[in-house]
């Protein structure tokens, strides 16, 4: 029959993935929906701010990803949340070069590789937002070229990259960002795994095309919440800055405990001040039904878990409890760079429930209190509750 | 041979729809265009807006929807019409729990279901656009949580919902609303529909986080035309709304008449006099060439039309002739709220016929002829012709 | 077995083209990658513009193309370069009604044909940037309606279109453009094409809603690299135009050159001198591992290469050199001009070597160098060179 001739094969992962029967080529659409209801208390008496309730499409994107001819892989992802365009993974790469499980180089719009909690799928996350000195430090994707290896017990990543996507062609020479970053995970079993890695960046300003000078970093970060507003903060003042990463794991069943230090040095194009600032958090979490978080050596993070008894096979789904404690301190010489009035530090405990009602599904509630110490909003005390819906295909 | 192993079914409505055997995971593609030319005679000389002719890309759709382990469901449309980005349905769902045909819970944006013109897809409507209280009312999608059951004669939605998509994030307090709406469909055949419902929505407004203020409601309508301007017109006035809306439809054959009647009591957070605005329609049309209307019960909304001979082979495709009265009325108490100076009653006539081609392809084309009375533009005649080329997949 | 109703085709075309056993439906995700660095010379001394040191994603664009019931086809993609929608092909098109290989009429946003190098996807063309008065002389797409026909050696395409679509509902009447298209392919065989063609294209301006005056039209155009600043460029003064462009190409085996010489005249809304603009280039490429380029005769353009050797199968890929002479001349009645400070004329000589690793992935490197005659950047010399990798599937 004319099936015969069917050059065709299918895995169901939420999305079909399509390839030829001899693998050479294959195929996916990919997508992810994240509803969010954020409710935070803002402690208007001291930050001024008013309190919040309000829901939100957190995330809501699409796109694919494919394989050409054995050696080619390309992946593009566009994110719409807000009605606003936001271009996620976009590149090209020259992939299967390396004896090694993982090896790729990329072009085009990627992750500066920095961080565990960075590179870990926001699908995968514990909690609904990462550590703040992620988003503080800029840990986002940038336009440009990256290698990739990585095995059974180790990654490693480094890469050169210009303008992210929204500020491309905003520039006479762009934001530009060196990195590398390696991790190894000595154990690495069924039951066991225990990852350590450590990251370096550098990055430079760019200049605007507009005014001819430097278009300088800024610093700051959320209350791990979303909608809340920002309390710490400094102005744009660092022409350039290091970054330093260290990164540590450990998975024993379905037991976890995760943590990351950062330490960024900025450098102040206006005072002459080079402020040293740092974040970092530890993170422990259970599934108390029994799941395991599913570590990918060859890149370093984690991936989907696998849910023991979905509820849709009449089972519990996966049940997780965690807890983190979130530090992001920009306050170094803060009476040194002017304009720094907001420029404090941010304690946050999380504590955390998570239901994975199948592999691509899940609620996530999360309650978090913030802290600030330092600059105008000192004292203040954020208390935020986030309730998300996801779905991924 | 390998194909037996291939856990794949398809079907094709427009695009592929893919399943794995036991129907547990499901996927498509979907998309539609819509091409429109309308030209408007905009009463120049009493409204001061000039006469109008353009193209326009009246909808320009790409999505997905699946099915994940039979019980979870999604769907995520975008739309990129005039270069930006609105988002449709984005949702995540908890399906098929109750013994009826439709039982879902969903999360995310979503119609906040009140009228049958407004669920029923663009791509099924009449006319070109819908009538103008759904317009004027905002009867749109917002973030949320909605129920949805339904079966052979009968449906039911409510749900409470947070900001749309545009405006996420911009409230400290988000627009919030309450919907619910029930129909009925005593009679259901082959041959015969009688369709009722009824539905009620409250309404407050989002508190803007910028201004510390409420974002007051505003109500308008354009005649029916997409690229004709808005002659009645409230300005931004009210702090809250409940409408009612009750709807009726009958179905017999290839003849159909529908009607809706909406009103709308709003608060008035400025001068304190709180106006009733009502609008209502009623509709019939006549598939010359047979066809009927195809109405789904258990949302109470109507589908896509069964073109019985396509001209994709060799026939006729099907001919539709239909005509509407629509009428919207934004003129009480126009004396007693500030700057009301353009809240008039809108009447309108149209007049259509739309070429199915085949199920998935249309062309309409309608003539409409609005007038205004009360306001600025009391006494002026809104002509307009109005022509789209229409796919779907 | 089951896969015996299985009514599914598949062809690996990047991504998978599906299709119904029977042909009437078809459907295939298209889409495209690009990534850049660009690096500019930007003569600072004469311009006063910075030298550019950049990345970009020059297109990043998802989209689908399909066949409904044999006669109806669609192809709708946008482009997010730059985190912005640029809708791009978006029509339904009736087809195949004529006894010759191509015959459509579209509706909706498509482009107004006038050029063969326009009428070339940008994935196929051989330089990065197309030629500059295909730039300055905005051959880009318009909503509207267009008639294709074309078989081996000819081709033909008109039709009549009113605004693009990020201008669409702005004018209360629309820019408008109608155009006419023909070509000729004497010889069209294995080893050897030549082609010829002509157009012309009559624009008027579209009328601001806002201002109700039209909104003029303007002529510019980049030094060849899209990183760089524009160094001749009108004011916006044309009410109208009419353009008309002669095409010629021919290849011989691995052998091409291609041309086009465009003029344009424009009325001058505001000093009532009507200049004529013109622009031209011709370009040679040598295929050293003995590719030739695919001619499509049905549409009069250049298609997907097939690379003899892959590198994926262990080859050299295609490797390419070209070597381009590209002239823009808006100097014409520059004093007679209001405005016309930067009405010169722009010299291009560019030379690209194309690595064509498979016959969906290539990595294009060219090096530019442009000389501005005439206006303030009189003198300027402009050297660029342009690195891009691409993928699309």
């Amino acid at each position: 029959g004319d099936d015969e001739d069917l050059d065709l094969k299918v895995k169901w992962k939420g999305a079909p993935e399509f390839s030829n029967k001899d693998g050479s080529f294959k195929f996916k659409i990919r997508g992810r929906i994240m509803g969010d209801y954020d409710n935070v208390d803002q402690d208007t008496a001291i930050t001024g701010e008013p309190d919040i309730s309000g829901t939100e499409l957190r995330r809501a994107r699409l796109g694919v990803e494919g394989v050409i001819m054995t050696n080619f892989k390309y992946k593009f992802e566009v994110d719409f949340a807000g009605d606003e365009v936001s271009t996620k993974d976009a590149y090209v790469a020259w992939a299967n070069w390396a004896p090694v499980e993982k090896s790729e180089v990329r072009a085009g719009n990627q992750y500066v590789y920095s961080s565990l909690e960075q590179v870990t799928s926001s699908r995968f996350i514990t909690f609904n937002e990462r550590a703040a000195f992620i988003d503080a430090f800029f840990l986002e994707r940038q336009i440009g070229v990256g290698v990739l290896l990585g095995d059974d017990h180790w990654s490693f990543q480094t890469g050169y990259y210009g303008a992210p996507p929204d500020e491309q062609g905003d520039f006479s020479d762009d934001t530009s960002a060196f990195t590398v970053r390696g991790t190894v995970a000595p154990i690495n079993t069924d039951t066991t795994v225990l990852h350590a890695g450590a990251s370096y960046r550098h990055r430079d300003a760019g200049t605007s095309r507009d005014t001819g000078t430097a278009e300088l970093f800024q610093y700051r970060a959320r209350p791990d919440n979303h909608l809340a507003d920002r309390f710490i903060e400094t102005p744009n003042f660092a022409s350039g800055d290091d970054m330093f990463v260290l990164e540590g794991a450990a998975v024993f069943k379905s037991l976890s405990v995760q943590g990351e230090y950062a330490q960024l040095e900025a450098d102040d194009a206006l005072a002459g001040f080079n402020p040293t600032y740092n974040g970092y958090y530890i993170d422990a979490s259970w599934f108390i039904t029994g799941e395991m978080r599913n570590y990918e050596a060859d890149s370093g993070e984690f991936g989907r878990t696998k849910v023991l008894n979905p509820v849709t096979d009449g089972g519990w789904g996966a049940w997780q409890i965690a807890g983190r404690y979130d530090v992001l301190d920009l306050s170094d010489g803060s009476g040194a760079i002017p304009g720094c009035t907001e420029c404090g530090e941010q304690k946050t405990w999380l504590i955390g429930l998570n239901w994975l009602t199948t592999d691509y599904t899940a609620l996530k509630l999360q309650v978090a209190q913030a802290e600030i110490d330092g600059g105008a909003n000192d004292g203040a005390e954020i208390t935020s509750v986030g309730l998300r819906a996801q779905i991924d295909w």
